[in-house]
């Protein structure tokens, strides 16, 4: 069999392919007798194995030219196999211990060889839906996310470097395109694609629809989608694009990464988990009433940003006589200036966080895509109370985000609901 | 003589090449006997020659790779003749009365053929400082800033298309480097390149670089140059790039081009013509006093923007149900919510083009390229004076722009400096 084009690989043609590429057989000690392979790929758009034998594993991720989880109707480029490999190696650069390594790309198979992440690595969500309390996580996500952005922004690169980068992830135009449509247009129209849980959220949908204010709110965060490169963002940085054990935090997926807005990665993390927090009364029972996990969550979402603003400008001290360009040392030498270009930077980047993470709590709920946080919670009714406080507070943030000037107050705002 | 690698053109070997480009040649009826050529650049980056006989003409302009009034000790890349050509083209095909033909480009060479704008066509800043008054002038360029602008937009483009160009222009980014250097770095900061009108203004100089407030604003803007890519922009719209009769206008020299924030342009174009209004006292004599120009000055101010919202927003009527996705009709449908992002959208890019056209003025008076408005008064103290008002006045609307609702306040302002 030849690979020299396109194919899907199912779990037979996949050990030819195996055997083909030396850097993946080499993991396997080139012994493919006691070769287990499992699909799991759970995820809306590719599919994912998992091999592996006595002598090492990896997983097989395939993209395919259509979005899986709508079917062959919706077609989607699988050159974006292309940029998650671009992306998970410059994110693997300036994050390792966040990010699994990549053994083999292959572009005409739209096949990415990396690490397996083996148990008790399981999808951060499925942990907030068990009620697992990750200790490490906020330090490891605020490691992750400050590494990749501050790295990728002008305040560490030339705008040479950062025009160059920005041209290339401009490729990845389609997978933005589907971010735009289903985070920032279909929860606000009519479209088949948008869904609720119906009866009970009607209305609600319905007001989202007809929310001017709101819609104008969306249109500027839609605008700086669109337009502002500000730094390499993961594109897609929910809850089920983490993996976590205990001691171990990997950031998987970013197939949707281009040069976009800061805030939206910060976004996508916090407002994940303020869907948790809210939907962690839908799982509470008499063994487990969930108090303490929510304010553990709502510690998360605080040590979160204020570790993320702390290694930032911390970073940002260290690197202020380097390459970057945005604020040239000639310019804003004197600590007054740098202090002030500072505070406002870091204060319009914790207002997009917000908007965009509002944004992304929304089209969770009346949007395609739910998670699962909510749609595990067996009884429609109380799953329908956990559904709403998120989104009234979403709604909320999204209009009211430039009053606040710090976590707490959102932390605040959040039990508030 | 061969052409295939990159040589400077003289007026004896540009004969040679024009004979081997039938494009060029056949304009000239192919008869070299009675041909005239001149060099005639007095930018600050080309040569340019004008080549006629009896027949036809046209212009040669060629990208040397150093900034030409700086001298080779400033590299610059020659591929901005290939960007220029591109913008050309592109312009021409939006705003084809306002953008002169191209006829033939050699991208090795560095070298665009193009039509000669005859006499009387002058340089519009030649025309200002002389007082002569343009009555189409502010109907044509807002023509051309409304074409250019609204059809290389959102509003008007998908983003498949948007990207995709977007990642061309990057190209250009030695080009957005000396901008973002002398436009929004150098006059804030101590710079073997600046200079002033000394020692009259050293202590205005000096006042620029120790302005906290004004580098807070002047990097916000810098920020949107170099991440914003809201459309095709000119990238170096002053009164220097446009060539006028009372009948024509014709805008030329985008080798700025890039996508960038549409407020640069309108900027660009309104700080240059408040420069020549503050410098109209110093051509002021006994036999013309220049108050009625300066009335003039201020009406095509005012006229310029009003013109531009008014057709931007007409084209904005025009194709708001075409393919354009910033704003989705489904989502933005109802006429409340459109007037409401419409609204907002206009006020935003009016305070952006107030600011951007602060920086520009700021830049002409104690950056490195001065403007002829100032330069040819040649009573120091006078031009002085003059060039104070409009360094105090751009410092103002950098500062305060989101304070004016509307041209005519600014106007006022102006007035009042």
């Amino acid at each position: 069999m030849s690979f020299s084009e396109f194919k899907p690989l199912n779990e037979n043609t996949l050990i030819e392919y195996i055997q083909s590429v030396p850097s993946l057989s080499s993991i396997l000690g080139n012994n493919f007798s006691d070769l287990s392979v499992k699909e799991v790929g759970d995820g809306n758009l590719n599919f994912v194995f998992i091999v592996s034998n006595s002598t090492g594993s990896f997983v097989l991720k395939q993209a395919l030219p259509y979005v899986r989880c709508i079917g062959e109707s919706w077609p989607m480029t699988k050159e974006r196999a292309y940029f998650e490999s671009l992306a998970l190696k410059e994110e693997g650069r300036l994050s390792p211990d966040h990010v699994p390594e990549v053994y083999h790309f292959d572009r005409t198979m739209s096949l990415i060889g990396m690490r397996y992440l083996e148990p008790p690595h399981i999808i951060l969500r499925k942990g907030f839906i068990a009620g697992i309390e990750y200790p490490l996580l906020a330090q490891h996500m605020s490691d992750f996310i400050t590494n990749t952005l501050f790295f990728t922004s002008l305040l560490f690169r030339s705008t040479t470097e950062h025009k160059r980068d920005v041209a290339e992830f401009c490729g990845n135009v389609e997978l933005c395109r589907l971010t735009e449509q289903v985070v920032f247009s279909d929860p606000y129209k009519v479209s088949e694609y948008n869904r609720w849980n119906s009866p009970y959220l009607d209305r609600d949908a319905e007001a989202v629809r007809e929310d001017n204010l709101l819609k104008l709110e969306v249109a500027e965060l839609k605008s700086k989608f669109c337009e502002r490169a500000q730094a390499l963002i993961h594109g897609d940085l929910h809850t089920g694009s983490v993996m976590v054990t205990r001691e171990s935090t990997q950031v998987i997926d970013p197939e949707f990464a281009f040069y976009g807005p800061m805030g939206f990665d910060i976004g996508a993390f916090l407002g994940n988990l303020i869907l948790a927090f809210f939907s962690q009364d839908g799982h509470a029972d008499q063994a487990n009433d969930r108090k303490g996990y929510k304010e553990w969550i709502l510690k998360t979402i605080e040590d979160t940003w204020n570790l993320f603003h702390h290694k930032f400008t911390a970073l940002w001290e260290k690197h202020r006589n380097g390459a970057g360009e945005a604020y040239l040392p000639g310019v804003y030498n004197n600590p007054e200036v740098h202090l002030l270009v500072q505070k406002k930077y870091m204060t319009d980047l914790f207002h997009d966080s917000l908007g965009f993470g509002a944004a992304k709590m929304i089209r969770r709920i009346v949007g395609v895509a739910h998670v699962e946080d909510f749609e595990s919670i067996a009884d429609a009714g109380k799953r329908a109370t956990c559904e709403r406080r998120a989104l009234d507070l979403a709604k909320m943030l999204l209009k009211e985000r430039r009053k606040f000037e710090g976590i707490s107050e959102i932390v605040s705002a959040i039990k508030q609901f």
